[in-house]
């Protein structure tokens, strides 16, 4: 258990490096009986493929996944899915650069600390493409989620540097590379980008996530409140450095009587607590947010060491994402469906009993 | 595992509610020779103890700990540690005014609906009183830290309400009940807490935890990357809303030429990760910081629904604390711990061979 | 994890030596709504108690349950619930003849060689005390099983040394101290455990366990198969070095056109495969037996070493019991329930739809 | 967690069905710096692979294993390893016969009660197919155990229907299709085999397996005993309906005195125990035994109901072994490897400190 496993009940454990031969995973748990298709995954992990825009790698993978098994007849079995997408696009080029430092704000340095050797081609495993398999894997359960409960999972790009956007058009999101909720701005943001990438430099970005029709119940009570949960979940995304719910940060200003949703017989005022009471969901939308810093790899030379410790200078060349917030959209929409999915199969375990014995319950306010 | 473990190796396993007769806990995977007293553990107990000041609850727990198991002789024997801290004040008093209401801003509701039953007495399970036994588990972590790889977990207030406070005497934070590490602002601080309980309200905070001497190396690349489980142990407090690591949110703004510590033969220039790089500790300070909201339970009036539905007003009174960001710090402090100690037995049980085989590599840089 | 927790859903983590201060245990992820009392669970307690009969040892210990936390108006409320039971009867004596040998048999040696310490007072962590806490949550989990799902979990003595005992009466088993299901060899067991007892001697034992009305479906297909869980299960308890499964190792002489068990309209012709295929849960019979070692712990005198590894020889003192199985079948059946209860959870996790979709279908057969 | 995860620290998560396009895994928690190349892990898949002798399925599968990552210029990098076997026999025919009929003793009931769909082609998920990955897991285990710690895991048949073979040439072992440790009784296997198979029946088995120079220490005192996860893990393998360790079932009519393994400056007088006490490896060899049921798939009529629970005659043709113990062998042994491993990650991480302070105790006896 290195860590490559996520979730309890509904699990995905991945593997696959940057310039191997494939990504795959395997999803267990899932419930039998979803109506499943390469196409229903394909779709998510179209949406964060690379190359989509002239701001992101234009490493060109196709990101075609196959279904190795788990589904018969168009059906999910209850048994393990096997996924694959193979790289195609593996470059092979000259890593003498890179092989011997450390490039600054990358995992090279602790790579070779922790375990003595590290995969140089294209970051190895600690590459961003690692997230193509939770992208398809979290596509499987966004799929019964939205079929069997009617949750909604819907992220948007909410800055990106100077830029803060406001979701007035969630339609639009998916409509452009940007995952922008703000149409009016593309342009803005296409000439801002230009010149970043004439620059060789990076920015950071603020990626939001929405989930909506949730059911009331979802998380544990002490460790494992569905936020803990979610924080984690996010947090495990390559730059994420941090994450927030509802009022987040903005709660330390905050009174109390300022900061508490009150309740009427028609339901929450607002949503400061981003829909959440004591680690469990309240009914009201899940709101996330994520901050991803700006991409290490830049064309701005930098100091650093190498692997004996020497003064070096480095510049990172090859195909790079200048802000990986342009396609972290999808990837935190998986990581959240993927958290919601786990948790309501561990509420199902434990309160199938209360559901049945009280429907009209879940019902109320 | 309805979620009251924490942990892979080092795991804590918690059980009691606030008007119980006691709180209690099971750590299991401490390693074996370690010298541990019940003052080692009733030092850090001490610190987030109810009733240091008039600016916390009135309730009176001397949270006295017994080790029931795991240590003989003085020594801990590898096997589980059994822990209990009684609770002597749990005040019989009249609960028939929120027995039947949902508290603002409180777990009532969603426990109501999770589990179709919910213990009223002072919050029950969702009590911040649950957190005694974080801390009491956290001190066994941190001494073993502390004594075999120099470990040291210092946390402070760092924002309350208006007020923002810079570490400028980190030696001071223990000697005053707000752990504000400016000494010269004190009384100011005092003055707002006062007003603030007169006017029946309360506020946030925000505390910052810095781990120094943390070696190279802890934390697993993909999903359980170090930040990921300090996210998901900081979140799992009660009343946090936000985490973030190193320049956190303010990465959004930044370039990457200006985000990225450049590394020199002398170290790192500077912090901006917070520590980590890949998910993996870089032998920098582990620079983490919470937002905690302002608790629910408050005097001002607001507008809620009973059990059956129907539109009611609430006032909370009895013994709460008007910002619980003043006893997080001994707590924040612990959750580090506890994930700090698990990922250095994890680290140890996958690469001691690296260690063994390269004892100089760790020292380089 | 250091192996004292025992499932995936309900989990039970104990803690508690021979002669510490007490035993206790957390039980997490028991569902909310189930009446429990402490006399539901000091029932089967008192079946394992030592002192019921002059064959076990005499230690006297009441192992009156407490319940700290988790229930509420008489109702389980979803949250961790903690038991604790006081030791009473750790007598004070000299251990100066085992402190410095390790009695052949015993754990002494492997405990010393792992911690680098061990808790030699009556065995510390490894006495058979540990499974008082087994008992405990065990009666838990049948409790619901019971309630919920009709499921009755009952044992008995089947071998004693050179004794065959047929399952004639199994009404009869819990009104003899040797849960003996042929009440006519009553007379004769005592006869021969008293023999065995002025020898200073002691004799293995087999049990069996017959779970019935368990549902189809119980158990995963690959690793977690339910005879794989159940043999993880049994095999933890003190001195157990066989379990099998239905016809268990007859397997191996017989034929596949022998083995298998037929099907017809009115539901399977016989049950050698123990109540599972394909490891999971057939609707039959579930059919599991254990064999228990003679105790080590005898006072004919044997060669072993000290710490220094020098020739040593020991005899065994001090309160024992000459048959370990003589009180291992509440045990067993204990075991039997946590594993059944978890399965029982997990498979309502995924397959809740199917239940859902087909109630007739699990009727079939 | 659907059960297809195997394993702590060192996990391995396996998907694939007998005629689906290819059976994979993804392994965990490897130690860096291993040297792997594909044909160390071939070597063991080709001692399981069918087709070796004319007893066994005459499914042609060449079970080739491509390493897909986790493993860069020879040696393991920490990361996740994937594994995939391309299935190339999965022969298209009609499974009209199969397909609404349960074969009595084969898996098909339980799964279309507990799913409510079943992949019928060749087993699915239930074939003995599945039992590639864990051999080809296993191969990674082993060679590390082999490499860093000396230790070796040999199985042998040990009975096979009226026959007993004595463990006289282990060296012969694996020169002949029946993993069979007495040379002379080839000839009679052969003729036994060769009749059984004209009959259409099938016949159970007996499999041993040794683990020679296991350190001591490896094992948890509670739930988690070396023998109850070694248990779990051999029950785990299809078809096995019993386990047992050392003298096992035989202990039911042992004395103490007689079943204890004396102790000597020069180590332990004989093996009953099996090479564990209290659940811990005691550095005498482990000694398990696995009794395997008859097939179920064989050409002998047989009684069973169809999906609408109406009786019907069943004959199972198509590719089987008639007898499921000829490959278990090093499946059995890749089980044993799998769990020595894991648990010797497991002391590691919690009791390093003891193995570095008293490195000379572990030579002691």
């Amino acid at each position: 258990m290195a860590g490559d496993t996520f979730g309890r009940l509904f699990t995905v454990t991945t593997f696959g490096e940057s310039h191997g031969p494939a990504m795959g995973c395997v999803v267990d748990g899932c419930p039998p009986g979803l109506e499943l298709a390469e196409s229903d995954i394909q779709h998510d992990l179209d949406r964060r493929r690379p190359g989509r825009s002239r701001h992101v790698t234009q490493r060109k993978e196709p990101d075609q996944v196959t279904i190795l098994s788990g589904v018969f007849e168009g059906l999910t079995t209850g048994t393990a899915i096997g996924l694959l997408v193979q790289n195609v696009d593996q470059r092979s080029r000259d890593y003498s650069k890179i092989k011997d430092k450390f490039r600054p704000g990358h995992s090279d340095y602790t790579y070779q600390h922790k375990y003595g050797i590290r995969d140089y081609r294209g970051g190895g495993r600690a590459s961003a493409r690692e997230t193509v398999m939770r992208v398809a894997a979290g596509a499987i359960a966004r799929k019964y989620l939205a079929e069997r409960a009617g949750i909604r999972i819907n992220g948007y790009l909410a800055e990106l540097g100077p830029f803060e956007l406001k979701p007035l058009d969630l339609d639009a999101v998916n409509d452009n590379p940007f995952f922008c909720p703000e149409p009016a701005r593309l342009n803005a943001l296409d000439g801002f980008m230009d010149r970043l990438r004439r620059a060789g430099d990076s920015i950071g970005a603020r990626i939001n996530v929405i989930a909506s029709n949730v059911p009331i119940g979802l998380g544990e009570p002490v460790f494992d409140k569905l936020e803990a949960d979610l924080a984690h979940a996010l947090m495990s995304i390559n730059a994420v450095k941090g994450v927030e719910f509802g009022d987040g940060f903005r709660c330390i200003q905050q009174r109390g009587s300022e900061h508490r949703d009150e309740i009427t017989p028609d339901g929450f005022e607002k949503n400061s607590s981003g829909g959440t009471l004591g680690g469990i969901s309240s009914g009201q939308d899940i709101l996330a947010s994520i901050a991803l810093k700006p991409t290490s790899s830049i064309q701005v030379p930098g100091r650093t060491v190498d692997t004996e410790g020497k003064a070096a200078e480095i510049v990172t060349t090859g195909r790079h994402d200048p802000c990986v917030g342009l396609r972290a959209t999808p990837i935190a929409e998986a990581m959240v469906a993927l958290t919601l999915m786990d948790h309501y199969l561990r509420d199902r375990a434990q309160n199938a009993d209360v559901r049945e014995a009280e429907p009209a319950m879940t019902e109320s306010v």
